[in-house]
C-alpha cells in the first residue's frame, strides 16, 4: 500500500460520505438531487491568504468556514464538500493528520461530510474547498437591492483585519488584544442561521470577504444604485475601538475598517416595507450602516450629518 | 471598476452558464439536479504537473480534459464546471485571456459551461476544476471487478509519459516524433462516449491517471483480487515502438510505459459471461491486456507464455 492511499485511507476515508462517495473508490461523487442546490468554491494559499503562523489545524478550520460563508450567503444549508490539498511533500502524513483534525471538527460542528477530492505535493501550500448547500424554497440574489433600502451588516468590522496587520508585527507587546484579533482572523464565524433567517426580509445578501467597500461597490454595480454608508455606525469591537485611538489620522484607521477583508460578516439590504417588520422579528444583530439611493458607486461618509467623503477602492488581488 | 471585477466581467462571463450563475454576481452557483449527477475534481500545480513549457492556452485545455475524464470513468455527460485559479499578478490579465481562449475550444467541443469559481494570485501557477456530469441510469463503480474477468484499456500506453521525459530533455534532436508525444501529454483526449458505452458492458471502469500500474492496483484491493497483465498485449504507437529500441533494458522501457501517468485512456474489465457480446457489438478499440484472479495485488508478465514478473510500483505523490 504505497503513502498515497494509506493517506487517503486512514485520514480521509473517515471524514466521507460513504454511500455519496462510494468509500472514495471512485473517479467522481454522487450528489444528491433530492432538492435544489448551490455549489461554490474558494481557495487559500500560502503567501497570499496565510503564511507560517497557521498550523495545518487551522488552516483546514479556517478553509472549511470561509467556504461555509458563501453558503451562508445564499441563505442555503451546508451539507457536504470537495477538498483539493496541494502541500511540500516532506512530512506530509503528519501534516495531514493534523489538517484532518480541524476539518473533523468543523464537519461535527457544522454537519457536513466530505465528498472527495485531489491530492498533491508543491513547494507552498494551497488549498481549495468546493461546498453544497440545500436550497429551502429560494436564495439570496446580489442584483436586487432597491432604492431607499437600508443597509446592514450582522456583526463588528475590521476584527480580522487588524489581526492581520498585528500577525505582520512580530511580538508588538503594546497590544494586548492581539489573540483577541488573531482569533477573529483565524476563526471566521460563517453565518448560516443568519443567512436563512433573512430570506425572508432581504433584497440582497452577501459575505463580506474581501472587505465592506469592494464587496458593497460590486452590490452598487449590480443593483445599479448609489450605496451611503456612515462610519459612524460601523459596529467595532471593544478591541478595535481601542486601536481606533493610536491611528493619528482617521481615515487611515477607517480604510484599515472598511477596506480590509476575510470578516465574513453577512452585508445586505431591507427594503423599506420590510423594515419594521424585520426590527420586530429578528432574533439576531443587524446593524444598519446606510442606505441605497439613486446613482451609482459607494459614498462613505464620517457620520450622518457630516458631508466629507472617503474615497477608497479597497482591496483587489490583480 | 478594479481589474479583478474586470476579468471576471469581461473574460469569464461570456463563458458562464448565466441562468445557474445567476452572471457569476452571486456567492454560490445554482446546480441543474433535474437528474442524478456526479462531481468530481482535479489539480495542476505549477512545479508538480507541468512546467514553463505549458503556454495557459493549452493549461486550460489541459485542465478541462482532465477533470472530464474523470466524468468518463464514471460513464456520465458532462455539463459544467467549476475553476480555481491562482496565477501571478503580473501579466495577469493577458495570461488569464489567453487562458481563457483555451476554455472556450474544450467548452464548445464538450458542451460544457462555467458555472462559477475563484481567483487569487501566487508566485506558482495553481489551477483547480470541479465537473459535474448528468447520470443516465447508472454509473461504473471500482469495487466490483469479478474473479475471471478480462482487464482492457481503450487504447495506447505511455506516450504521455515518453512526452513529459522528452520535455525534460531540451533540444534532444534525435527524437524526430517529440511534437507527437508533447501533443499526447498536452492535449489528452477525455473518452467520454466510451465510458457510457461501456455502463452495459464493464464490471469495473477508471481513467489512468496515475499509471497503470497505481490504478489497477487499486482496483484489487477494492475488489480483493489480483491483475494479472501482459506487456506483450499493452497497445503502444508506433512511435513509442519505435523509441523502445532506445532501451538496452527493456524493464525499464516498461517502468515508463506502466508507471508513466497522464495517459487518460480508460481501464476496465468485463465479465466472462458478457465478452462475446461486448467483442460483438462494441464500435471502438478496446485491448485486451490480461484478467482478474483469486488471489491480491498486480502480477506484470512479459508475455502470455513467461512467468517472470517485472516488480514496479508506480507514482505516488507521497
Amino acid at each position: 500500500m504505497d503513502k498515497e492511499y494509506k493517506i487517503i485511507k486512514e485520514l480521509f476515508l473517515p471524514l466521507s460520505d460513504k454511500k455519496k462517495t462510494m468509500s472514495l473508490s471512485n473517479d467522481a461523487a454522487l450528489l444528491d438531487c433530492s432538492q435544489k442546490q448551490v455549489v461554490s468554491t474558494d481557495m487559500m494559499v500560502e503567501g497570499t491568504h496565510f503564511d507560517k503562523s497557521y498550523t495545518p489545524f487551522i488552516l483546514a478550520r479556517k478553509l472549511i468556514r470561509v467556504n461555509l460563508s458563501d453558503i451562508a450567503a445564499m441563505g442555503a444549508t451546508p451539507y457536504g464538500y470537495l477538498l483539493n490539498i496541494s502541500i511540500p511533500k516532506n512530512n506530509g502524513f503528519n501534516w495531514i493528520k493534523s489538517f484532518v483534525r480541524g476539518l473533523k471538527i468543523e464537519q461535527d460542528k457544522f454537519r457536513i461530510k466530505l465528498l472527495g477530492g485531489d491530492l498533491s505535493r508543491s513547494e507552498k501550500i494551497f488549498l481549495s474547498a468546493t461546498i453544497y448547500g440545500k436550497v429551502s424554497k429560494k436564495i439570496h440574489m446580489n442584483h436586487t437591492a432597491k432604492e431607499g433600502s437600508l443597509i446592514y451588516v450582522s456583526g463588528n468590522l475590521g476584527d480580522a483585519s487588524i489581526g492581520l496587520k498585528l500577525l505582520k508585527k512580530k511580538n508588538d507587546k503594546r497590544i494586548k488584544s492581539k489573540e483577541f484579533f488573531k482569533k477573529k482572523l483565524f476563526l471566521p464565524v460563517p453565518k448560516i442561521d443568519i443567512g436563512r433567517k433573512l430570506l425572508n426580509y432581504a433584497d440582497f445578501c452577501t459575505d463580506i470577504s474581501d472587505g465592506l467597500v469592494r464587496d458593497l461597490k460590486k452590490i452598487s454595480i449590480y443593483s445599479n444604485l448609489r450605496a451611503n454608508i456612515f462610519c459612524s455606525s460601523i459596529p467595532l469591537s471593544t478591541h478595535a475601538k481601542k486601536i481606533k485611538k493610536n491611528f493619528s489620522d482617521e481615515k487611515n484607521f477607517w480604510k484599515l475598517i472598511l477596506g480590509g477583508g476575510e470578516d465574513y460578516e453577512l452585508l445586505f439590504s431591507i427594503p423599506k416595507s420590510k423594515i419594521k417588520k424585520f426590527q420586530r422579528v429578528k432574533t439576531f444583530k443587524a446593524h444598519e450602516i446606510g442606505f441605497f439611493s439613486e446613482g451609482n458607486g459607494l459614498k462613505i461618509y464620517k457620520n450622518r450629518s457630516g458631508s466629507s467623503d472617503l474615497k477608497y477602492n479597497g482591496f483587489s488581488h490583480f
